[in-house]
């Protein structure tokens, strides 16, 4: 991994305090594959300066306006290859625009956009440039679940007949969002975040992951949302069933208002030959139940896990990878994918990573959701 | 426990090779309470006799009707007082009928009855008499399940919000009533075993459960029911979603075709204050998880039991108790609820055991999903 | 199981209060093989009648003099064919000799005596008698222990190298033998315990499990003992490093001092070709790391599991078994042994149970132990 | 956390191949703190060429000498402020004495050298140098980790009675080093690793963790070590107790033959008040047992996790961090100290990391264990 030239990257979002900017700078810097140089942290220009000089960024690559940052960096002999867009999801698409108009690599925040209308534009965008557009949908980097639907892929439980996946929280319990908490304030507001609460937050990442292993196509859902804290204007809990081509089924559960799940993203599949299971929270093992034989568990590293799970892991089983690396992972393969690009190569088939499409797939995901439960959770194609 | 004069039972169902047969004789041992003497274990001549004698019976307390043997044990000076029906779901109506009609107190297997038809005749026949009628929803048996009643019941968690229920099985993943496999044959038969499959064999259960547990009274119900393997007659996979009066939501998902599964009944409930998790493969744990603190793990015997769950303890924390003993719970209490209405006493508060009422909703639950299913999942009132 | 004419069996010990009293007469009567019909289960005679007239035994059945009872019931028709001790450990060998000399088969409680000298008389007396002795380490009844004796006997895991035992408790983290607290005041005391505090409690618990286990036998050992809670006269931790013949090490920790700790008996085993790990706690699951492939993880009942470990199951996989019935174990193993007796018959090889022989072997652990720690944990020859 | 100038890094050792070489650049990137610039990635001239072209260092700046690189950068202007060490342990003293007394500050890996000779001679140049010495016991760097040896401190747990600490892997069951395993050859070869196999492997983690989480000095030991495979020439297995100075007692394993466990690092503390548990392969986890009370699961970044904890987290809780984020903070503190080193300020006390007398206890440790063993397990004084 590593150890070609650093590919030059910009930022839109992520100023200081903003949890996700953190991340993906980790993310970014774990294999020494891009080089931070530029930014718009912030709309706001003191905050833009103040969050850019922490970072050390040059005071001419500091920008308070993405737009500006995209003109003057796509002119720069140096200017920046790649930008990374973790703002509130609202601003995704203008933000992406500016960039891939100008054939500067995108590395989008999840969901693609506030809405599908806005999400089918982007893709339009996408499509038109010569850049590559990348969603950080960084569950699908952990190497167990790569080595899920691997196992899937190659057939090691059969045809898939249920699936059962389930993202719960419990930061909104209580109304955050009247604390002054600024996370809590744009996820549940309707105008930044979308239609979707729960189901937009987090609901998409269970969906994308379910899509990612299973490779199942969602052929219809039944949806019923709820608000349980008071003045609360997106759902806090959603419940889900699903229906796939082929005629599986799935059941998906998002919650933010569930005591004693942190970040409890969990799935379970099962075929007419086995099953498999993962937890987000214990990500180094996976769960293999062929019918008929013993549980067997798998982990990260180890002496079961197969190629593609090895081919993104850093360290030996037993050296814990976590959340940081499983989302570098969706960097590393950005950086190849960038790499090749720039080389004028096909994409090595190898590289994994979702694209605009499914960042399509995940708002139209929400919004028939959230169509399903304003109709009482009757059934709605997808 | 125990200790009084064992109480005379009979038993119908049940012969050799009856899995359930001899749960419930184990069960109804385990304290000393009850002294199994007669038995309709078989309708078929040959097999009733060779069940009873391998069981000790008295030559002459053999039947292979349970007509006869309620006839005769009802007049007999040590006839027995109570009985227990292990027989396939279709018999339980009949045959309780005629012990309950000549007041001898009937200990039932669940589902209460192979239709809603039946459950309520059942009811009738219950209310007229004067014997007790215990249905063994076993699961309420285990301490812990007992314990989380009490929390719920005390407002520990505060108001609930979100159930989530799930009952899964693998041993149907494949067309095990075609390999000569009597369990298998019934109950996917809908003779026998009545409208529902997995949803009436352990959905039920779960049904059960979670109502015992939340206190929650179900205001509707959207179910989506699948039988996956070719040829079969029962759904062997149920996806369900609840509402509940009151506002709070639920998911209830049964399968008996999820590969890694042996009987993993698990439930969780989450409230405005906290949560609870309870899994009955491992019953002497349950996870408390009061809002904002760390989470806890209650253990049974242990120092943060409570007297309820004390109360149905045979052993200290770490002594692990099972399946029979929570079984033998339903048993326990059935022979304090029994010996309290011979003694002309009004019953103890505490003494708590699954009603005719219980089973009535059982059936209606069951016939509800179903009904909900062919109607593509709609809500169906409950 | 069960269903011949049950063995008539009389308890010394076990009066009202005494936890190991009700798991034994539970254990006894869970496969319906014994029917409790004598006692003299206090010395006390007011303690001794009530208790018995409490468990329903006959008035002429009650005694306070188990010497009296020994004569006399060996002199009635209907007289006890087995007994139970459940004395503190001083009382067991003049207990058992009684019955033992009159032909009565003995069921004991371990340790087997309160030193080694006695020890010694009661394996004289027990190989001169036509009765039967069986020592209740109940922890060897346990389908997944006994699952994995057969898989070390066949060579699943090899030449073993290293074995890790331990024991560790709470509930004499405090000084609970000042609180009144009866099952604290004869466990720390000398003269009615022995010389062995934790080591003798449970420690023999430990070392007779990974004996049956393993199959292997001692060399020597090197003990570090210690008394934690001021003013207590026994050890209540206890660290000892193990030699076997052939090679093998191993380690043993008990301890009654660590809080957490239930009743956390644990055992790990590992060979040349692989590992086998099993927690009491949790007594349905065993871990087998074959080398070089994944976890496996064997559940009691399930696809798995082997003969042996079925033969002494009573239910499948996913109901989980706890304590009393691996107690329970034991017992059936002494019905069957003491049928096969009464019947002139060889006993048949699958019957297993712990004999006055490894009594003998865990007094001499003891001694072993507290000898080894009072020179400084030198290595002390087994 | 970052943000400042990037100190620029040296690396001595860790050429293609080397799995720790990795580790150490991961760690070093994660927060931005350093920049790798010069590197003896090894002795052979044309392998330290390959690998430092490959991790973009300039020409100029890759040596094959760890004394022609110290002297070089020392006199550069921009030369390194900061070197790595990660060759095998008998290059260790002699790498890092180059460096310190040219005052760059020195990471060394672990165990500090392969003898007490050159461990004593190498504290002596720390003392004497102006730079810092940080020795990478990662292990100390996990936030749980940090937790625990605060709630320790604060005397959550009250006096330490009892620290049972193991570290089992399984990689050498065979004999690996006949395989053309590089790791396994030199870390089982006297020559470079000194007289500890397990024990000066892994075991000296294991003795470092507990030495940091309960602050305990080590009064004596005694230890009996196993070589398992014919013809290893290093102990592969190690049993060893321990005495406190104030009368706690501990055990320690360490082994590379126990099939199943990949790196499982484990401490379990018991003092009179509570217990705390925690095992490196998951690492986000820390149980807190109060004595009386239910167990409790404190999570990295969770509500129960303290600000120590938080201070070295990135990430909020159920998002979880491994092996290279605990390894990472090593590198933040070192980052911290020299920071503070350079602006001519006392180091902040909060700053914490393993240091050159850890080390020196680390090695004496190895050779108390080995001198104990070769006198049959007899104790020795620390």
């Amino acid at each position: 991994m590593g150890y070609a030239r650093p590919i030059r990257l910009g930022m839109v979002g992520g100023g200081a305090g903003a949890f996700i900017g953190d991340v993906h700078r980790i993310a970014s810097r774990i294999d020494g594959d891009f080089d931070l140089i530029a930014g718009a942290l912030s709309s706001t220009a003191d905050r833009a300066q103040a969050s850019g000089r922490a970072l050390g960024l040059a005071p001419d690559r500091i920008y308070d306006d993405f737009k500006v940052m995209a003109m003057r960096e796509a002119r720069l002999k140096d200017g920046i290859e790649a930008v990374t867009i973790v703002t509130p999801n609202h601003m995704h698409f203008p933000a992406a625009r500016e960039f891939l108009k100008r054939g500067i690599h995108v590395i989008c925040d999840k969901p693609l956009s506030s809405n599908l209308r806005d999400a089918k534009k982007l893709l339009e965008a996408a499509e038109k440039s010569n850049a590559l557009f990348v969603l950080t949908h960084n569950y699908t980097g952990y190497p167990m679940v790569r080595q899920a639907r691997e196992m899937v892929s190659k057939g090691d439980i059969g045809d898939i007949r249920v699936v059962q996946a389930e993202y719960p929280q419990d930061w909104l319990t209580e109304a955050e969002e009247l604390q002054d908490n600024k996370q809590a304030e744009w996820r549940t507001d309707p105008a930044r975040s979308g239609v979707g609460g729960s189901i937009g937050d987090i609901g998409t990442h269970a969906f994308n992951l379910l899509s990612f292993v299973t490779g199942l196509e969602t052929e219809s859902l039944a949806a019923d949302l709820q608000s349980f804290v008071p003045g609360r204007r997106l759902d806090d809990n959603a419940h889900t069933m699903l229906r796939f081509e082929g005629g599986a089924r799935g059941m998906l559960w998002s919650s933010q208002v569930a005591p004693g799940n942190e970040n409890a993203l969990r799935l379970r599949v099962y075929g007419s030959k086995g099953g498999l299971e993962w937890a987000q929270e214990d990500p180094n093992y996976l769960w293999y139940t062929p019918f008929g034989e013993a549980k067997r568990l798998i982990t990260r590293g180890g002496v079961a896990a197969n190629s593609v799970a090895a081919r993104v892991s850093r360290t030996p089983g037993g050296h814990p990878e976590g959340y940081l690396e499983g989302f570098a992972n969706i960097y590393a393969e950005a950086a190849k994918a960038i790499r090749g690009r720039q080389a004028g190569q096909k994409t090595d088939p190898e590289v994994v990573y979702p694209t605009v499409y499914d960042g399509v797939r995940g708002v139209a995901f929400i919004e028939a959701c959230v169509a399903s439960s304003n109709r009482n959770a009757a059934w709605v194609k997808f």
